[in-house]
This record gives C-alpha cells, structure tokens and sequence, in this order.
C-alpha cells in the first residue's frame, strides 16, 4: 500500500463528532441552591447514560474551579465571569458531541441566558433543582450555611447573595417530595421525549 | 420491570470514558509561528484520527478566541492568560477520553510547560511546526505579516514579540522539507509507535 494515496477530505464538524457517537450533543445546566442535590442528580444520570452508551463530560466545581477559574473569586463580577466560562468551554464539549451535564449554583437569570444563547433551541436544558433554602440549610452536607450564618464566609448565595430562581426551565425537580433516582428518571424521561436517549438503551442500562 | 431497582453504581471517571471510546486520550499541542501551517497540519491530522475511528477535538483561534478567551487582548499578560484557559480546557478535554488538538503559536516555554504540566507524561505531546519566519512572511496566508511589518498591528509573534523554540518537543516537523500529509505521517508514525493508534486502523482511514 502506499502512502502516498489522495484520500478524501471531509470535515470534522459537530455533525460528523455526534454521529460518531450516536447521539445528539445538549447541554444539561443544573442549577440551584448549595446543597439542592444538583452535583448529586448529575452525579447519577451521568452513570445512566454512560450506562446506555452515550458519551458524557460533566462539569463541576471539582474540575472547574481549581483550574480553569483558578484565578476568579466569589465576587458576583467573578462568579458571572466563572459562569461565562462554563457556558462557553459546555459550548466546546457540546461542539465535540458530548452529552454535557453542568453542576453549578449558577444564580442569576441574565447569566444562565448569556449562556443559553450560546446553543441552539433543543440543545439546551435548563434543570432547576427545585429545593427550599431551608431543607438545603438542614441538608448543610459542607457545613457552608453555618459558616455563611456565622459570618464566615460571605457572597453566599441565599444568604447574602441572591438566587434568581428560573422563570421557564425545560426541567424542575422537587427533591423534598422526590429521591434523586426518581428525580433522574423525570429527566431521561424528558430525554426520552425529545429524542437524546432510545426508551430500550435507559432501560437496559437501569437493569 | 419496575423502575425502582437499586443499581451498581460506577464511576464515570477518565479511564471509563476512555474505554468506551477505544483509545488512549492525550493532548498534541502544536506550536509554530504564525503562517507555519499548524492548523493546516492539525486538521489534516484530526481526519485522519477520525476516520480511523478515533473521538478528537480540535481547538483553535476559531472556537477559542471569540468565545471563551474573547476577553483577552494580545498583550504577552493576556496571551500567557489565552494559554493558560487553552491548557485547562484540553485538559477537560482528556479527561472526557478525547484524543485532543491544540493549534495555537503559544511562543512562550514557559507557557507551554504550565500546559504539560496539567498532563500525566505520555498525554503532552508537543510538536514543534519548524517553518523560518522567512517562509512564513513568503506565505502570509492571512497578510497579517504585512501589516505587522507596515506596523498597522503590534504584538505580532516573530516580529516585536518573541518566539522561543521548543528545547525537547515530542516532534518537530519541517515544512519546507516535508508536505502537510507527509507531516502528518510523521505525527501517525509517533501514535502508532506510542500505542495511540493501531497501524490497521491508520492505514484503513487512509485508503
């Protein structure tokens, strides 16, 4: 064989990367309060569509914040800037034709637009982790409400830092009334519904 | 079958992800002088890899510049700031399992060893485009040589900014010597000698 042989161009676009992998990129944003269950809900439907094939990245504070975003603080001008970002490295995984999961508090209705407007209509999905300051203050699994209570810590959202909660989101969860299993299995659900994920493919990866 | 079982958990970490795409994720980091054909070559290269079945991405001054680094001037603070983002996000990348491109002039060494510094040993692959300036001022692809000789653009790599060469990259390639394709072979020559690639899948895509 030679190696010298013309072979055919074809680009490596969005298209070309999702069909690779058999699935329709979207950007999954979880968004609400400090200890809502966001990272844990991602945490868990990431698993699942692993499970039924599909490919995923899921950002987080873990690999964001002490990398990419080192160099910003939790000042609401830096915490926009982290939430720009995010949006816009979602934007490169989304291009690449991964399933993106984001898991951040991400407060305010102007930031969460900015960054849905960097996708189309269907790709896009906003998550509300719907759950009351007071249940994620009993939850307090990182101790971070008592610390911002005790004046500890400031710029700490529901206490003195505002969340805007979402006006129109594609998803709202209820974690008081419902397990995060069960809180997963409305958003395949919703995948199901609109095409990102074959009903067989989840219920082969539930067994 | 009900929909309440409790299932293995399982973590979606680095190397599952790389496993359920079949390879090994690393990051060739491309650097050059303007014009040396870096893109050129990386593209060139990503069709390669994915016609042999491999799952890439490729970022450069078109996805990167006008979103996540559009903050960012040209300034030496501002591009070592460009480098650094470029650095974090190709990491994201491997950690997706992705086979990851960088096509960016990144002149500084001390830049681009921050960046193989977020990368386990055998996942940076530096390559070194080879193109004397003369070539790439004859070349000018974009005419930016031109202005920055006339003076109508500042901070321009090679002319009253620096460029330092690589001391030990993974590969150089000499463009005046050598086509885009055979470079190419050059850089599939590596992968295949680094178990990146198998030879079969290479030469299959390549027919």
């Amino acid at each position: 064989m030679t190696r010298d042989v013309v072979w055919q161009e074809f680009a490596i676009d969005k298209a070309f990367r999702a069909h690779a992998k058999g699935q329709r990129p979207c950007l999954l944003w979880f968004t609400g309060l400090s200890g809502s269950g966001k990272s844990t809900i991602a945490s868990l439907l990431e698993q699942r569509l692993a499970a039924a094939g599909k490919h995923t990245y899921l950002l987080d504070g873990d690999n964001v914040r002490h990398g990419l975003c080192r160099d910003l603080d939790f000042t609401l001008e830096d915490r926009a800037e982290n939430i720009r970002r995010i949006g816009e490295v979602g934007r490169l995984m989304v291009d690449a034709g991964l399933m993106t999961l984001t898991a951040f508090i991400s407060p305010l209705r102007s930031e969460r637009r900015i960054a849905r407007e960097l996708f189309t209509r269907d790709e896009f999905i906003e998550i509300f982790v719907d759950t009351p300051i007071d249940v994620c203050e009993q939850r307090d699994p990182k101790g971070l409400y008592g610390k911002a209570r005790a004046g500890t810590i400031r710029d700490f959202t529901g206490i003195d830092s505002p969340y805007e909660q979402p006006e129109s989101p594609e998803l709202c969860l209820n974690t008081v009334r419902h397990s995060p299993g069960k809180c997963v299995e409305q958003i395949l659900a919703y995948l199901i519904l609109h095409g990102f994920v074959n009903r067989n493919a989840a219920d082969i990866a539930e067994r």
